[in-house]
């Protein structure tokens, strides 16, 4: 029966909270786009048939993708209505009816083991299965009402001190028959982007049984762009043993530590460091004196002289020199001036803000450090404060701090230093230095 | 004879020109303060009764004192009169009236071989004994005048050039009845802080007998906060062979050279070198690449990646990344973010001048770096100007360049860099990377 | 016959073009001046007279010369006449009259065997012989059109697009009477610095012989002082093997690649990395964790922890710590403060310009560092742009962005910083230290 289930996969999102990355649902971890792991969980369980709901903006990428992963049988239909999961569940709407579904978020992380024991758990007068998940915090996520395992209202995004419970959904939900949704999806009207849950709302109301599937494992999600790091230090925990391509050259002066996946012609120079987890893809050279730790490095960079990055993503063909990384999510194409850092800390210590859309959000966490879109160059001793993005192709010039979010596109620098030039009075003896270096050669 | 003689402690000054740093006397050494090593060094010649003046600044550190050394049989009495070294005798009165007496400075350092060889020298028709010391610079002490093994004159504090001689006294002061004393003390005013040199000079004119016990060995005091520097190098010349705890952990990629002592659970990381004579206190981390040399580093603190410390004194509890620290005291609870630097030599390479209650003082040091209070945070890419001195408390924000002294419980931050944001005509090509990372990666 | 030939060695020219180094004649290259080359390779294929022609500037430079090599049979005679290379001619035309001659620019560079291959080529009726180069990009040089072997014209520094050839002459000319020439250029006027190519050129058209000699080898030249890295690089690959001295001390822990010339009581150590062809100078100290890659460093200089040089010239008795130096060239006797950067790529990562007489020029180089005069100190964290030049004797402060070239006896410093400071409302809870250094203690 599995096998007939038909999974669509909502991939049409327009990922503006996600800025300044992109495309969440093609978001690179460990050299490849986070739709190939969605996939790849759902084939393993035995679901063969994806239906995948895309955007205008990301139809190259999805066409790339099905040419190079042709292991997976993709149906593609584009998102014409753009009201967030009820346009996607909508423009699918004739290719879906009469088939069994799971929909599914393309780009929530979560263990094998939730898809497999979902499916176990189908039976054939299940009308709907959803996956709660049982949150510690607050996430802007829809909460579920749960009565002796059946679900009994589900509200999207309430105040939060109005969450009627700690259940949230997973975007993993099963219909034995999509045909009651759509139409309760066509007749929901919202000035809010919650016309689904509204509508499976409705639908509890009326009686129609949705199953709750409690699950505890691993969950991540790329709201903002900080969820990176959560996702990624998950893929990190999966490292397994010391994982070293046969091409790689590691200098016997390196240190490696811990569990590790280091890529094809990858090169580890002298006194440098690598402490597991951490992931280096291929031809990507660790230079001298650089401490790489807990970080996912791509393919083709460059981590020049006494470079540390830490708790970082860092994505393909990065330059870095002498910099300090850490906490920190860096797009592809990126370069960093030496004794640029990115800060990962508050002085007061306390959590981070970020601005998303102009409101301040709280990040929960207390080491952040920048996020960085593709193509940045950042000049020599920049300062990039705790939290702050970038768009991409922008530049921020040499010795600027940086103290609030750089829109896309643009060149932030020094304009004129309050610097001043006068004739030199001082001439300098030869007689400290000289004594100096007295001092230094003599044994 | 000796164990009859009643050590008299001076530790109730305001320690005002040794700001940012407090309370000299119990200003920690290598996990101890600096009364201990003066309690020390007179127990271990037969002194077995302490009187501590104290100030009410500092009750409770010396109630903590007197329960962390069970050892020493300590009285205790709060200096009342706040007129310096006369009103803390004065505040003693009654316990000392009718006993030999010493009286001693707190924070003095000396070798034990003074305190040895000066009980010696004690006989029963000593009317009163003083420790002369000739500098070779000019120091703010009481200059002595002595003829024939007696002295008679002193004056507190001269100016520069009207010092009488070049023997100042170190407070270390034995009288056999300090009733004679007493009395000068009450009837002799003054409007500055030499009552003290006033009622012993006066004594002196009118006969009473001074010995001078000339000193030449090493010498430390705590006038000025940078004077700890000088202190800190006689106990790290101390320090012989390398006593490095059973539970201390050196990773073999680490070098130490020269004579160390290396606390319980300290961690020293790959790629490390410590050069000695250098402290390192319990449970400290010395990370990747970092450099120590010449310096005492208290407990409980993380010197991370890349950072160098040279000829300083660090507190317990800091944080480093990524820092040059030189010539430098910090106290407790210091964290400096990346790139953060305290600069220790002027570029003109002259001697360090520091302000002082206002006043301009020649430190007559040409290495000099910052003075750093408790809890002080030092953001990323900042520069401390040499000899600059911030209060506890304080936060300097990323990318400051601070070239005077901060107050304590400030914050200083760049407000708004004159900085420009205009669009970016540029576009980055791919060819220029791509050339470069080819060269690189070719054999 | 060639032992007869008096070689004319052009020194005394200005080296406006060449600031802020100074002297290009004896600009030294592994401890000896460039006119110590110029005159060795001619001694080597027989040439045993020089005349050198020099300036009031430099006679204590050519003195000290004199007596350094007294190998050279060397006369001299100062340029009393200052129109350039007809000058030089002019003023030394009463002691080459009736002479064979070179003239040769003493500070031009190429392989021994074009003096050798040249010699060769002079026949008895040779009138006179030029060395033609090929160049494949413009340089301001003098351009020759030749018609079977022979010049017909030469015309200096033709506008870019005017050039008649690609053939350009390098200053080492024969002349087998030098009486035409020395008429000729007595009787040309111009306002430019072109005299002798035009007497050259009239000569030419009055049938007077030029013959060609074509040169394919290496040729550097010093007219702008960033070609100084072009001529340094040969230097460089001339280095076969690892040439240590005796006397130098490098650790175990130090990693020395490729082929170097390590000079006496050199010190190399811990974890520092020499990449060849690398030149180090005699007394030189190359501290722990540096990296020195491709470059030359002068005598008595002490590379100071963490700092990076890389493709540079340095000069004698410089003091660097935690710098990053890239295609930088750096004249004797200079500081850098720890967290200076001479950063040396754009952001956009196009060609450099750089100021030469007030004219923007353009340099066709992608990477140049700083160039930096004698005597120069830099402050802890300053940036400088690259291509920026620096006048001998100047300071720069902290944290200064030099984004312009900076004139000789100068100090630039940020003036007052837009800085804020006002009472410190944050506090520093310890809770988020102790939970960091519990979990970097635990295993």
């Amino acid at each position: 029966m599995i096998n007939k289930i038909l999974a669509v996969i909502l991939a049409g999102g327009d990922s503006s909270r996600f800025w300044p990355l992109e495309q969440k649902s093609f978001f690179p971890i460990f050299g490849k786009p986070l739709l190939y792991y969605c996939l790849s969980r759902l084939k393993k369980e035995g679901i063969n048939d994806f239906l995948i709901v895309y955007s205008d903006k990301n139809a190259s990428l999805l066409n790339e993708f099905i040419t190079s992963y042709p292991q997976f049988h993709i149906e593609k239909v584009v998102q014409k209505d753009p009201r967030g999961m009820a346009g996607a569940v909508l423009s699918a709407a004739e290719l879906i009816s009469g088939r069994k579904v799971f929909i599914v978020g393309s780009e929530e992380v979560y263990e094998d083991s939730l898809v497999h024991n979902l499916i176990k758990n189908i039976q054939n007068d299940t009308q709907s299965l959803i996956v709660g998940y049982e949150v510690r915090d607050y996430v802007p996520g829809g909460y579920l009402t749960v009565e002796k395992g059946l679900i009994k209202r589900i509200i999207e995004k309430p105040a939060r001190d109005k969450a009627p419970s700690n259940t949230v959904s997973i975007v993993f939900h099963y219909y034995n028959d999509p045909k009651v949704l759509l139409n309760y999806l066509r007749k929901i009207k919202s000035k809010k982007d919650d016309i689904y849950e509204k509508a499976l709302d409705q639908m509890m109301k009326d009686g129609y049984r949705f199953n709750l599937f409690p699950y505890k494992g691993f969950w991540g999600y790329l709201k903002y762009p900080w969820h990176v790091l959560d996702t990624v230090n998950y893929f990190l925990d999966g490292i397994r043993g010391q994982n070293i391509a046969k091409s790689a050259k590691i200098d016997t002066r390196a240190t490696i530590k811990g569990p590790v996946f280091i890529g094809e012609d990858v090169r580890i120079l002298e006194y440098a460091k690598i402490v597991g987890p951490t992931y280096i893809g291929d031809r990507t050279i660790v230079g001298n004196n650089v401490m790489v730790r807990k970080s996912m490095i791509g393919a083709n960079c460059v981590i020049g002289f006494a470079s540390e990055i830490g708790r970082s993503y860092v994505g393909d063909n990065c330059w870095f020199h002498t910099n300090y990384i850490g906490d920190s999510i860096i797009a592809d194409n990126v370069s960093m001036g030496a004794g640029a850092i990115l800060a990962n800390l508050r002085l007061d210590e306390t959590p981070i803000k970020s601005s998303i859309n102009e409101k301040i959000i709280q990040t929960n966490k207390n080491k952040l450090g920048g996020i960085v879109g593709s193509n940045v160059r950042i000049g020599v001793n920049s300062s990039i404060m705790p939290g702050v993005k970038i768009g991409k192709n922008s530049f921020v010039g040499a010795g600027v701090v940086l103290d609030s979010d750089l829109d896309q596109g643009k060149f932030c620098f020094v304009k004129k230093q309050n610097y001043m030039i006068k004739n030199n009075k001082f001439s300098v003896s030869d007689s400290f230095r000289r004594e100096a270096g007295r001092k230094l050669r003599s044994p």
